[in-house]
């Protein structure tokens, strides 16, 4: 029988929803009503290459703690002036930027969660923040108990204030949650701080630049084949 | 029309859990299995007793921050011994503690919710911990869709960082954030920083001993009779 946790938390990103196809889908559809031409898949390609630069800015001191929100955003301006893209207002910036918000799950996540949430206590563990997380979770249905932004701990991922928070705030030692990730980099460091892992691959997360992830690097507590599949193994 | 909120936060003990009808029955049981023999209403009025100066503590400053798991069980822990209660293992006064997690919501408390839920952001906030309102809310079923407990604010209301961390999570404006609850100064409080309010009288919360909170002591954005009324007026 596998060992059972308590709670489990979800990165969110390319792991639960899927930012890629959901930007790309709504940017190209914005840019045709409003007669915008750019590249969208590439400026959303770099948009989401500017996430792990902007977080290290915090990671490291260089900015003092800055939400995802508001990454998202400076990153965000200097790609429309680097794509030289015009006409768009402060409203339609904003829109742009709260994309991030409305990003569509992966087939199984909504029914795979649901159904783990039977058990355990669900809930994302994501570098986005409250609001986006929680907005997300209304748009799209999914089905948490509690939402851990990063902006509960003034860290990003994968800090060990981010995985020990959800602990210390469940009251729950390490060993009784679980992280579930596509990513094992993001699953090597809660295990270094003593959580319990899942992993499920997401090979189409970066479309054709996908270049790893591809499949479980260590011998993690769980290895399933999408969120449905982690649930059949951990709900009896 | 009602003016719309975003988001709506409940206070919990007492606007939404019935918790003095809950921990009475539950110890009255729990006294009767293991012949343990107490005046145990008096006991759970007297902990309730306890509530307010406990936190006036933490608010004063004479004890740094302390989750409200922490402060109830340094207040059973000296009445157990005001009462003359004996017998009781270290795993019982645990679990005697954590009876505040299995609190009984009042009978309209979970399809009100559900229903503002289809159009609202809810939450508890509250001034237990996050995972006393996250255990509770699965014990259950409050469909919640983030949890707002004391411990991430590390103030007690009616301190304005409660109120006002809500909106900064939820990035959104005070006015756009309604607080509900059964208690005349909780609204009072929420009202001063800026943000709408919701009353429905709960007048069976301190069984006979109830002195306050019988009605609306001010012109409240919402008065509806429970949490299904309140949903009828805001919910087409």
């Amino acid at each position: 029988m596998q060992k059972q946790p308590v709670a489990i938390v979800f990165d969110t990103f390319g792991t639960v929803v899927d930012w890629r196809g959901s930007l790309i889908a709504e940017l190209t559809e914005f840019g045709r009503t409003r007669g915008i031409t750019a590249d969208w898949a590439k400026l959303v390609d770099a948009w989401r290459g500017a996430y792990q630069p902007s977080m290290q800015r915090v990671r490291s001191g260089e900015l003092p703690w800055t939400r995802l929100d508001d990454l998202h955003r400076m990153s965000l301006d200097h790609l429309i002036e680097q794509f030289g893209i015009t006409g768009l207002t402060e409203a339609d910036r904003r829109h742009i930027n709260l994309g991030w918000h409305r990003l569509t799950p992966w087939p199984d996540a909504v029914a795979g969660l649901t159904r783990l949430k039977t058990r355990f206590i669900i809930g994302p563990l994501s570098n986005g923040n409250v609001a986006l997380l929680t907005n997300m979770a209304k748009h799209v249905g999914l089905p948490w108990d509690m939402v851990f932004g990063s902006d509960l701990f003034g860290h990003y991922k994968p800090d060990p204030e981010t995985y020990l928070g959800v602990c210390k705030l469940l009251d729950l030692e390490p060993g009784q949650v679980m992280m579930a990730a596509a990513h094992n980099g993001d699953l090597a460091a809660a295990r270094r701080v003593g959580l319990m892992t899942a992993f499920f691959p997401r090979p189409k997360e970066y479309g054709p630049h996908q270049s790893r992830d591809f499949k479980a690097e260590q011998d993690w507590d769980v290895v399933a084949e999408d969120i449905e599949d982690m649930a059949r193994r951990l709900v009896a």
